[in-house]
This record gives structure tokens, sequence and C-alpha cells, in this order.
């Protein structure tokens, strides 16, 4: 679909509101986000009332509209950073975009402010080339082409499906690395935007991502929920297990994923030092979860999102069910998803249907 | 090994002399080539005398040279863009430095010249993580650090073994590509270094490359040359065909590719349209080369590079052989540059060896 074509009303914006005053961080938004519908999902365990600014066309969801949805006793929780994937379940609109509530928006090399929402759906509605990489990076930026070699068989590229941005100051670093270089901030503001190569696995951050959702929301779930999560990004790892199995699946239908522009200026906060005790768990798992995604292989005959993600939870439950029974958590989860997309969303998710 | 602890003298800088007068090149490179060996070969098709300004450590190699260390009926063709490889021939360091002769140095953003031989030394002497990627991009510059979610067992990284730097003013397009758009110029300087994933194939452009010599240098080779072949880069891909080589053997044998940082300035040469004759031969055999590099695999027997390439020169005859005689003639090529290799050159290339 040509970037022309779409409308504000194709994209919902999705916040997880982990905070109760969203003042500051609405008002901060406003020149970005007031064209848009927004979907704020309150932490169900946050208990007071959300505060937002006047002049958002929004629409608020709380612990009982959860429930009523997926029931009390869900498999899935949706609480802290869980909370935004009620977000994605219940969107009708073709785009979805997310940043989490304690970002801000950056301004690149020249001291412009940042439109993370313009630049998402470039990403999205220009082709991504995943089967050969271009050493000049995106070929469809103004400027830049594909390289002498490069295939021309393959410069037509495939549908972009994923995009995930950056982040300035607060990098989306884990405990461990926070705790080592507390004073580490991140004020490389790299001007790119590439393709993932298919077969090269990354970790995608949830703080500031975008999607085409009926294409990939079957497969961001709040699946994998460390014993011990907190409300700290580095206390959770839910975003990186999703990222890694929509990767795969992307890979698996030919849809491209993208990463690096645009960047959000990720505010402080909280200890990592506090957290370290917590994060072990993650870290211990990664080095689990890693080869099982590099050689997961999906049938033929899975040809939808939903299909993929029920394959990849038979696979999880397998191959690492004995390893840490959060593992097979994280199985019936996935699965649960698949069954509330398919009642509570809309169902389908034909790569390249509309 | 710590970049601290290479010498100058570790390092050789080949020159392919495509043009007798190296005057103003090698003023221009003076504040950075000075320091260090340049191997000059020049074009045995070039019948004017080369112009050296002084005050260089040099070596020159012509015509001569090259027929008495292979043989006035050699399989490989040394002339054009292919005589560099000459230089990797002889060579006996540690680390090679190539970069065409229409090359100046180039500025990055704050208008500091840049030292390519500096950028790509860094570049060999960190290490190299190809085997999942890092949302910011080289973990191992400063400021920046491995993203949460990335494993702790893969933090160590592999030997960098390729870096493959780019252009700016004219970069590294096919002769279509300029034909299509003569005023396109490359001004973006992205401040960047990434490692290629493992099992992702780019086209390696020679321009502007540095390699480990015992490592990579049997697998960067002159073997596939176009029936109509010209002194423009454009109308070659020797470079690309040896590219993908590389890149496959360094991904069998753990090795790292990296690309991005260092530019160069490439200066404004030739009439594309005038190649677009020769240049779609090339085009057409890509379409042919990446699926085949795509799907190629290495015996687990073939530990050296030198091994790689003759079991890859194997697969060539018998998967291409038929499709095109060029390929035919690559295979032969491949393996005569792996006995000249042992017998010109130093021989051994055990990954990790000094």
């Amino acid at each position: 679909m040509n970037q022309d074509d779409i409308k504000d009303s194709d994209i919902d914006i999705v916040i997880g509101a982990l905070q109760p005053d969203l003042t500051s961080f609405l008002n901060e938004w406003r020149p970005v986000f007031s064209r848009f519908h927004l979907i704020i999902v309150k932490d169900p365990d946050l208990k007071e009332q959300l505060n937002i600014p006047e002049g958002f066309d929004h629409h608020v969801y709380t612990k009982p509209d959860i429930e009523k949805a997926v029931g009390a006793s869900s498999t899935i929780l949706f609480s802290g950073y869980s909370c935004r994937y009620f977000g994605y379940l219940v969107s009708k609109k073709k785009y979805i975009i997310s940043i989490d509530d304690d970002c801000l928006p950056a301004r690149d090399n020249e001291g412009n402010l940042v439109d993370p929402v313009a630049q998402h759906i470039t990403n999205l509605t220009t082709p991504a080339t995943p089967f050969f990489f271009n050493t000049l990076y995106d070929p469809f930026r103004v400027g830049a082409d594909f390289v002498r070699g490069y295939p021309f068989s393959l410069r037509s590229g495939v549908t972009c499906a994923l995009s995930c941005g950056l982040w300035l100051n607060l990098a989306d670093y884990d405990a461990p690395t926070q705790a080592l270089k507390p004073q580490q901030r991140n004020s490389q503001y790299v001007d790119l935007i590439m393709t993932v190569p298919a077969r090269a696995l990354l970790p995608v951050s949830g703080i500031n991502i975008a999607f085409e959702r009926e294409m990939v929301g079957p497969a961001l779930f709040p699946a994998l929920r460390l014993a011990r999560e907190g409300k700290l990004r580095w206390e959770t790892i839910e975003d990186i297990w999703s990222g890694m199995c929509a990767k795969v699946i992307c890979d698996h239908l030919g849809l491209g994923v993208k990463t690096g522009l645009p960047y959000v200026w990720r505010s402080d906060k909280g200890d990592p030092i506090e957290s370290l005790k917590k994060e072990w768990q993650g870290v211990k798992l990664m080095e689990e979860v890693v080869p099982f995604f590099q050689s997961v292989r999906l049938p033929r005959t899975a040809t939808t999102t939903e299909d993929c993600v029920a394959e990849m939870a038979k696979s999880v439950r397998e191959r690492l069910g004995s390893v840490d029974p959060v593992f097979n958590h994280a199985a019936d989860a996935m699965l649960q998803w698949v069954k509330l997309w398919k009642s509570v969303g809309s169902g389908s998710s034909t790569p390249g249907g509309a």
C-alpha cells in the first residue's frame, strides 16, 4: 500500500498506562498523536484513576474490560507492560503503533522533532529486502538505491510487516548492563533504517514498535512471564520472546522486519541494582530461547500467522517444556492468544490481505 | 588481537594502478598512507610509466613480476581491476587494506578527515557478532553495548576477518542504475559499523576493503571475468563473486564480516550509458550466482579457507558449469588461486592462527 493512501483513521496508537498521570506524556506527544485514535490500556494492577489531558480521541480499557473479554482466570496476564497487548487485541485498524509511557519525542541530528508515526508508516509502506543485504542500507530512502551486485529479481522486495524503532538517552539495556554502567546513555542518533536479513534473529524491543495488525498481531502476545516480573522494562522479556516468534514467522511467510529509525527519548527511571535479583532469570532463559528459535522450522501447511503461532507453541512445549515450566506456560498462553485473536480480534491474517 | 598491539608494519596497503599518474591520488592520501608500506600493482595492460610522488615506502609490481610468479598463460588474468589481487598474493603482512585509485579521503559529518586505515583496523581487531543481531549495531563502539535480550553466551563475539567500507559521492552502483539516475550521488554519511549476520549474503565491493590476509586472502581472487569486462568498476563483478565466496566461507569457519565505516570519496568517471552494453552480462549472471551461494554447503572436513575454496570450486563446476562457461572458468581460476596462494603466498590460513 502506498504511503499516501494511508489515512489517519487506518492507525491506532496503543499506550499501556503503567503510571496514572499521563498528562505530561500526552502533552509532549500532542503534536504527533492528536490526529490519531489512541487506545489506552490501564495496567490492571494500577489502583489510581488515570489522568488524561483533553483534546485526544481516545478509548481507555481497564481491568473490567479485560476480564469481560478474556475471563478472570485467564492463562494470559495483562498486567504491567503486558497490558498493552490487550490494545492489540481490540484494535480494528490496519496499523498499530505502540510506544511506552516513559518515552518522549526525540530530536534528530539537526535538532528537529522526530515524528515516529510518520517514520513507522514509511517503514511499513515501503518494501523490505530480507533476502540479500544492501550495503547502502534501505534502498528505498531518498538518495539511496541498490548497489552493484544486488540481484534485480530481488529489488521489488517484500511487504514490511514489523518496524522496530530505537531509543535515545536510556537505551533498552538489561539490568546487568545498566547496573554495570549506570552512567551510560545513548546519544548516537544513527540516521538509518534497514531490513533485518531473513534467518537473522534480533531482540525486538516493545518500547517503540509498529506493525500491520492482521499480519503480525497474532504473533505479538504476552506469553513468557518471568517468575518475579516487575514494572520495569529490564524486568521483562515478554516482548523479546514474542518478537522472536514474530521474526521466525515473518521469515516463514516471506514478510519483512525493519529496524532503526524512528528514535524516541526514553526517560530515566528505576534502580537497576534492585532489579538484578529478578533479571537473571530472563538472562538465563535467553540461553535456551535463542538456540530454539534459530533451529525451529514451521511446516509449509502453516500459511497464516495464527497457524504459525499454533505450530510454534507445539514446538515450544516439545523442545523447551522440560527445561523450565515458564516455557509450558508460554506455550499455553500462545494457544490462548490465537483463540482470543480469533474471537475478540478480527480473525483472518492472510499476508497481503486487507 | 588488541588494536594497540598492531604495528604499522603489520599492514600492507594494496593499490591497483589503472591510471599511470598516481601523484594527486597519493598526495591526497599522504596523511594516512605515509606511515605504511604500499604494494602498488600496475595494470599489465597499462603502457605508460607510473608516476609516484616521493615519500612513500612502496614496492611496484609490473607485468614481468606477474608473469614470473604465475606464468604467462595463466588461467587467472591480473589485468584491470584484477591487478590488485596480485598484491594480496605477494603480501606477507597480517592485514591488507585496499582502496581503488579513484578514491580520495572522505569527511565525516563533523567535517573531519576520515582515516580508513585506523577504522578498518578497529573493525578487524574488535569482535564481530554474526549469530544474533544487535539493534544498537556494533556493541563494541564507545557508548554502545548489547541490548536487552542479547544472549550473554554470544557477547564475546568472533574474530572479524573482513571489513567492507563504503563510498561517498559516486556510490558503487551498477551501470543500469548509474544510467537511470546519472545525477545521483551519495551524500549520506551513516555513522555506523555492523556485523553482517551469518547466512545473510552481501555484495562485497572491492573499492574499499580490509581483511586478515591469511584468513580471507585465499578466498579473494579474480575468478569471475565478464566476457567484455572493461576498466570501469561497474563493468566488473569479480569482487562481488569472490566476496560471496568469502562470506560463505567466513560463515562456515565462524568468522565475522563487517560493513559500514569507513567511507572514501569516490570520484566521478566513465560513461554508464556506454557500459550498459557490457554490464547486462553481469546483471544476468547474478540471478544464477545468488541462489547458488544461498544454498551451497561446505563439508565439515573443510577447515581452512584454502580447503573451502577448493570445495566451493567443485560445487561451482557441478551446479553452474552448464549454465554459462564463465562459471567453469571461475572454478578453474579458484583452484589455480589456491595453488598460487600456497606457492607464492605464505600458505597456512588456520583461523585464529598468526
